[in-house]
C-alpha cells in the first residue's frame, strides 16, 4: 500500500501567560518541563501582542492562566494565547483556568442580564480549546457550560491536610459561612474524620424576613477550633462578618480556609483587623506582597494541576483527584 | 428599484404535542386560537410520525409539549414535531416545556456522568428552535445551556394567590423542605405579606455527621398553618416526611405548593396517607384521573402561558412576568 | 526543546445500551474484551441515569444500542450515553445502531412533514459521535444525512451463507417482494451462483391503476424454492402475502431471509399462521420469548459487528465487509 | 420606551446566474419585475467576478441559477452570488436550482466516494443560503441534505396538461423506462385520468442474471400512444432503446416527458435518429439552438418557479404546488 | 386558518458601553433617541456587570463601543453587552465599533503569532452579533474575518470637508506617510479637486537596504500646505519625522488629518513640540482633556454613524456613505 | 481494565486532482511515496465523480491541487475528493493548494462585491480539511480567513538561489513593479546580498491625478541588471511595461521573477515580444506546452512542498521553511 508509515509520539507542552509566573514556575518545576519561551507585550492603548518561541507542531500543549485583577486582560490574553497556538498546529489545547473567570454570573439573576460565565465558556471554545481544567467552580453547573471535556479539580485535600497537620490535635468543627454551601462544610467534616458541623444562617430573622439582622450560628461551637470554609474570598466582609459571630457564640478560635483568595480591597484589612487566627487559602490567584500579611498561609496548587495534567496526558484517570468522596 | 414591496404581516400559531392535550386546549381558549391541525401516531415499534394540516409557512410557531412519563416518547415528539416547522418554513419557533426534561440532571454529580440537562438543550437546539419557555427550572444555570433566549416563568404568583385566598386569614409560615430552598421560600413570605419562615433541615445531626436522623424543623411553627414549598414533587418521600416533622414540631396543619406535580408512585398513597391537609400543584404535568384524589388541588398554568405567549408574539416585556420581586 | 515526549497507544473499548444484551455480550466475546462497566436505570417518570465503571479517557470507544421498541427510550440512552463519554474524555466515539432508528422516515413524503431519519443523524452528532456503524440502511441516501464517517455493513453475506448450507441442494429462485428492491435480490443471486430471479408486483393490475388487487409474481418460480429477501419485516403483513401469491404461482416452498426482525404484532402470529417454510433473520434486534417459533432463525449479526470494530480500531479497510460485489 | 418604531416591510427582488438569461427573464416576467442588475464576468483563469447594481439590504432575494455544463462553472458562480448577498445585508436569500447539481451522486454506491450530493447542499449552506427551490430531485432524499426549508416543486402537472391537450384523445399508455420509477408512472397515469401503466424492464433476462439482455416491455402497450416518463434525459441511450422496445412490443407510438433536458452529445443525433414521435420536456435547463429539433418541445417552468417565489414571499402555502396529489 | 395575525412593527434602539459616553450621547442626539438605560460596573477584580434598564424584546438594537485604553476591558464589556441583547431577545444586533481592535494584528507576520483580530471578529460573532459597523479598518480585509454583513464606513468626507473649509484658499498638497497608504492619498487628492500628490518613503536609502536612513519627499511640495493622512496615529513618531522632513523639503505648512487619534504616550509631547501646524481627527476614540491640546481638533463621527444605523434600519443603502468615489 | 491496547501508527497518503499532475508525480517522488490510485472522470455535463483505489482509513492524507483554468472545475474536484476523503476515514486531510483560487478578491473593493477568497476557504473548511499548505498568498490576511492550520511557504529561496547561481557575478538590482510589493523587493534584496533596490511607480503623474500616464522608475538601475519580483503574473501587461521603463531608465537587462505563472492569453505573446531577458518562475501552475517558450524558466516548487509535508507529518518546524527572514 502506498505511503509512509511511522510509530505516532506525543509531547507535553506547558505554555503560561503573563498573570501568574510564580505558579506556572511551579507547574513546570512539579512537571520537570521548562515553560515554553514566549514574547508577550502590551501594545500602549492595551492590546496584547504574543509570540511562541519553538515549535508546538503536533504538541499535547497545556496553556495555564490565573485570572486576577485586571481580570479582562487576562482572560484576553489567554484567548489570544489559544489562537496562537491552534494556528501553530497544536495538537490538542487544554486551557488551565484555576479560577474560572465570570463564575459569580452563572445565570440571570433578573431578567436582562448577561450570563457572562456561559459567555467565557463560548469564547474559550471559539478561540480554540479541546478541553479545560478548573479547580473548585462556583456552581457545578459550570461544567455544563462546556461542550468539551472539563476537568474540575478540588482543593479541598490540599486545604484539610494542611489543616489536619496543624490543628489535628484540637477539638475542630467546621463550619459553612451561608447556608447554600453546606454540601461543602461536610465532606470537610468527612475528611477531618467525622468533626462537628455548624453553619451561619446569613441572611436575617427568620421571623422578620425584610429586615437584615446580625449573623447567626447554627450548631454548637462553643470551645471549638472553627474551620470557616468557602470557596473564594474577595472583599472578605461576609467571612469576617461569620467568623465574629462564632467567636461571640463561644469559639476558640476560628481559620479560614478558601481555594479562590481574591482578596479585593478592603479583604486584607478586614481580615488582618479581625479575630481570625488563620486564613488558609492556595494560589489559584496570586496573592501581591502588599496584600500579604502573617495570618495568611498559601498552599500552592501546583502539585494538583500537575497531577491532572500528567494524568489528561498519560489517559489516566482524573476522576480520582477530584471525587475521592462525592 | 426593481422588486415588489409588501408590508410585513406575522401569524401566531399554537402547536401541540399529545402528552397533556388538556393544558394545550387550555392556552390555545385563553390565547383564542384553535391548535394547529396535526396527525401524529405511532409504529409499532414505538417510532413517532407528524404531519401538519395545514401551512405554517412564515408562521410564529409556539410548539408546547408537557413531559411527563414516558418521557423520552413525549422528548423526542417535541423535538420531530420542531423538525417539520422548521422544514416546513415557519418562520420563528418558540419550544414551550413547562416543565424542563432532565433538568435534575444538570451537573455531573460523579466523573463519567453525562450533563443530560445540557444535552437537551442541544438537542432542541439542534432540531430547530430559536426559543424557549419553561417554569421553574430546577438549578436557573440551566439558562445557561441555551444559547438562545429562554424566558423563565415562575409559578409562584398563581400558587400564592390561591394561598391567599384559601388561608389567608389563617396564621400562615412559609416553609422549605431543605436548605437548599430557603431563597424560594423567602419570595413566598413576602408575596404572602411578610409571613413567618421556616425550614426542615434534611439531613443529619448536625452533630454526626455520618449518621441520618430524624427531620428537624428551624423556625417557630407552632399553631402555624405551615406552607411546605417546592418546585417538583415526585415520589413524595421527602415532603411528607417534612410535613410529619412540622406537625410533631407544633404546626397546626401542612398546606403543600409545589409547581410540577410528576407524582411517580407511590407518591398518590403516601400523600393521601398522610397528615397533609391540602396539596397545591399547577398543571405543568397532567395528573391522570387514578393518581388525583380530594386534597390535591391543580391550578391552571395556562393563563401564565398563554400570557408569556402573547408577550414574546408582540415584543412586550416577559420579564413583568416572573421577576416582579427577585 | 521543552516537553515530554512519550509514545501513543490507543485503547479499545465496548460500551453498551441496555437494549439488546446478548448482542452485546456476543460482540464482546468475538473482539475478546469484556463490556464497560455501567450503572444504568430509570426514574419514575422514564429518565435516564448513567454512569461508567471507569475511565474512558483516550479511549477509542464503540457504543453499541439496538433500536427495538421502545425506540425513543433507546435512542435517548444512546445519546445520553455518548454524553457521558464526550465528558469524559474519550478520544473517539463510534456509535453502532445496528439498525438506523427512524429510518424509514428519510424524505418529506407530503409537504409538512419531518425528515426524521435526518433528526437522528444530527441528534447523534450534536451527542457526540465522530463516527457510525449500522447494517443493512433502509435507504442508502441515509449514509448521506451524516457528515462524519458511517461504516455501512451489509448482512447478506451471513443470511445467503446459511441459506447455501441449507438449501443449496434445492432449486432456489430469489425473490423480491416488491419492484423496489431488486437490486438486492440481484446481490443475493449472484451470491448464490447465478439462481433465477422474480419479484413479486406490489401494488396494482397494471391497466387499472386505481384499484388494489391481487400480488404478480414476475418471474418463473415454479417447483423452486424461493428465498424472498427483504431489509426489515415489521407486521409482516406484505412479506406474507408475497409468500402466499408465491405459492399460488407453484413455488415448492418459501423462505424469507431479513436483517432486521422488528417483528410487531401480529407478525409472529402472521408468520406462523403462513405457508412460510422458515424465517431467516439477524439479532440486530432483539426477539423476545414469547415472538419466537419454530420455523424463526436469527444468526448473530455480531461476529460482522465485531469485525467492523476491529478493522476501525486498526485502521483496515471496511470496505471488503460491505460491498465484495457492489 | 426609547427607540425609533416603523412598520416592517419586504421586499422581493430576483437576481440570476448568467446560465439561462432567458429562463430568469421568463421568471421575471411572470412576477412583473426587472431582474436585479449585476455586473459578470470571468478573468481568464475562469476566475468569476460578480457586483450587484444596486442595493439588496433588507430584501428577500431570490437567486436563480440553472446548472448545465459547465456545470461546476455555474455552481461556483451561484454561491459567489450569494456570499455577495449575505455580505451586503440582504434580508432571506432564496436559491433557485431548478436541476439540482450533482444529484446523481446522491450516496456512496461502492466505498471512497463522495457523496456530491450533499457536499453540494453544504456549499450552499456554507454560502449563505436560507432556503432553496429546487425541481424534480433526482431522489427525495436529498431533501434531507439540507438542514434548511427545500421547496420541492414538480413539472408533472406542466407536462402532463401539454400531453393531455395534445394527446388526448389517442389511446394513451403511460410508460417508465426502468423499475424504479414506476411509482411516479402511477401519479401521470392518475392525472391523464387513469390510463394505461407499463414500464420497461432495463436491465437482463430475468433468468439469467449476468448477462445483459434486450428491454423488455411489461404491461400491455399494443397499439397505445406511450408517453415514456423519467426525471431527466442525459445521452438518452436508455430511453431510446426503451421506446424501441416499445415500438417493437406494438406500440403506436412513442411520447417522451421528461423535467431536465441534460442533452448531453450525442442525445440530439440519438433521438433525432429515433422512433420517437416528440420530445417534450422543461426549460430547467437550456437547450442551445444546435441541440433544437423539430420533435423536441420545450415548455417553460418560469410560471411554476414564479408561484413559488410569490408564495414564499407572501407566505403562502407551496404544498399546493407539489403534492396535490402525493 | 387557525392563528393570530398582526402587522409587523421594527423599533431601533441605541445602547452604549462606557468608553466613550460623549460619542454615544452624539449619535443619539443625531438620531433623535435617548440612550438604552444600563446599569454597568466593575467588581473589585475587574469583573463586568451589565444590566439594561427596559425590555429590547423584538428591537434592531445598535450598541456602541469605543475602544481606547484599556482596550480589553471595552472590547469584554461590548461582548458582554451583546450576550444579554441575545439572551433578551432583541431581534438584530448590530455592533458599532468605530474603531475596530486589534486592527493592526491581522496576520501572522512571523510564524507562531495569533492572528487577533479574526479572533476579535470570532468573539463578537460567538456573542451573538448580526453585523457590524466600523470606520476606517486599517486593512481591508478584515471585513472578511466576519461571516455576516460588515459596513465599513469611510471618515474622508468629515476630515475632507474641514479641511477643504478651512485651507481651501491655500495652495494645498495630500501627502502620505508612507508607500502603502498612496490609494488612500489619491482619494483624498481627487476629493480635494484634483491638488497634489506626494509621499514620503517611510524606511532607508533605496541604495543601502538595510540601514534606517532619513525620510525622503517623493513629489513636490515647495510652498504647500501638506495636508497629511493616515488612518490611526499611537504615538506619533512616523507622522511627526514625515512632518519634519515635509518642511524640510520646502513645505510651507503641515496639517495632518487622521480618523483614530489613539494618542497613546508620547503623542501629545510629540505633536505639541513639533511643527505641525494643526491636527485633525475623529472622535472614533474618545481624547481625554490632559492629551487635549490648542491645534488638536476633533470632529465628530457621530453624524456618520447615526446615517449608517438609521441607512441599517430602514434598509437603505450604506454604500452610498462609504464608497462615494472607489 | 477492560479493552484493546496496541500502540499507535500514522501513515501518510499523498493524493492529487487532474489539475497538474506533473507537480503531483515530482512531489510524490521527492517522498518517495506513489499518488494515492483514484478514478476519476466527468460526466458529459461536467459532473465530476472520483473514487480512490485503496483504502485511506486513518491516515494522514495530503491532498494536492493546482488552480489553472478552468479553476471552478479544479476547486471542485478538489472539494469533493476531500469529501470522498473524510467520508473513508481519514484521519487527518491536508489540503494543498499550491496557488489559492480566488485570493485576488481578498476584500470588498466596492459595496455589494463578494469576498471570494474567504468563500473559498469556507469552502474548504465545509467540505472537510483539517489543514491546509498554500504558497505565496497575495495578501497574507487570506491566512485569518482560515480558522484551521495554514502553511504558509514562500517561493523566494527556490527563486533567488536560482538568480544568485545564474546572475550572481553580474550588477543587480532589485525591482518591485509597484509600491505595494517593496517589503517582498526588501527580502529579495537581502537575500541576493543586500544589492540594489527600485520600483516602479505604476499609476500616475503626481502631479496630475486623474491623468494615468507612463510609468516611473524610483531608485538607480542605470547598467544594472533588474530582477522584477512580483507574486503572480496574468496577462503580463503591467510587468512588461515596467521592463519598458526600466529598459528606457538605462537598466542592462531585465529578468522576472514570479511565483504564480498564470499566463492567460496574451501573456506569453507579450514576453516573448519584450525586452525582458529571461522569466523565471515556479509550476505552482502548469505551464502548457504552447505557452512555453525559450526565455522562460520553470523551477519545480515539489522540494519545497514535499520538505513541508514531511515536516506536517513528522510534527516538525515548517516556520525555518517560510521565514527565515521575516
Amino acid at each position: 500500500m502506498s505511503g509512509i508509515v511511522t510509530t505516532g509520539e506525543k509531547r507535553l507542552v506547558l505554555a503560561s501567560g503573563r498573570a501568574h509566573p510564580v505558579l506556572a514556575q511551579e507547574v513546570a518545576d512539579e512537571l520537570g518541563v521548562e515553560i515554553l519561551p514566549m514574547d508577550a507585550w502590551d501594545f500602549a492603548n492595551g492590546e496584547i501582542y504574543v509570540r511562541y518561541g519553538e515549535s508546538v507542531r503536533g504538541t499535547d500543549v497545556f496553556v495555564l492562566q490565573s485570572h486576577p485583577a485586571p481580570i479582562n486582560t487576562w482572560v484576553m490574553e489567554h484567548l489570544i494565547m489559544i489562537d496562537a497556538l491552534k494556528r501553530a498546529s497544536a495538537k490538542r489545547i487544554t486551557a488551565i483556568a484555576p479560577s474560572f473567570p465570570y463564575a459569580r454570573q452563572d445565570k440571570k439573576h433578573r431578567g436582562r442580564e448577561p450570563i457572562s460565565a456561559r459567555l467565557m465558556a463560548d469564547l474559550y471554545e471559539t478561540a480554540g480549546v479541546d478541553r479545560m481544567i478548573s479547580v473548585d467552580l462556583h456552581a457545578p453547573q459550570v461544567q455544563g457550560y462546556f461542550n468539551r471535556p472539563l476537568d474540575h479539580l478540588m482543593a479541598l485535600p490540599i486545604l484539610a491536610t494542611y489543616i489536619q497537620e496543624k490543628y489535628g490535635n484540637e477539638d475542630i468543627a467546621v463550619v459553612s459561612p451561608d447556608a447554600g454551601r453546606i454540601r461543602v462544610a461536610e465532606q470537610w467534616a468527612k475528611r477531618l474524620g467525622g468533626v462537628n458541623l455548624a453553619f451561619v444562617h446569613k441572611s436575617r430573622d427568620i421571623n422578620r424576613p425584610n429586615q437584615a439582622v446580625a449573623k447567626r450560628v447554627i450548631g454548637d461551637v462553643t470551645g471549638k477550633t472553627c474551620v470557616l470554609v468557602d470557596d473564594m474570598i474577595d472583599t472578605a466582609g461576609t467571612i469576617v462578618q461569620a467568623s465574629d459571630a462564632l467567636i461571640a457564640s463561644g469559639a476558640k478560635s476560628v481559620v479560614i480556609a478558601t481555594t479562590h483568595a481574591i482578596l479585593s480591597d478592603p479583604a486584607t484589612e478586614r481580615l488582618k483587623n479581625s479575630s481570625v487566627r488563620e486564613i488558609v487559602c492556595t494560589n489559584t490567584l496570586p496573592v501581591p506582597p502588599e496584600k500579604q500579611f502573617d495570618r495568611l498561609t498559601q498552599l500552592s496548587i501546583a502539585p494538583l494541576l500537575a497531577r491532572a495534567i500528567r494524568a489528561v496526558f498519560d489517559d489516566g484517570s482524573v476522576t480520582s483527584l477530584f471525587d475521592g468522596e462525592v
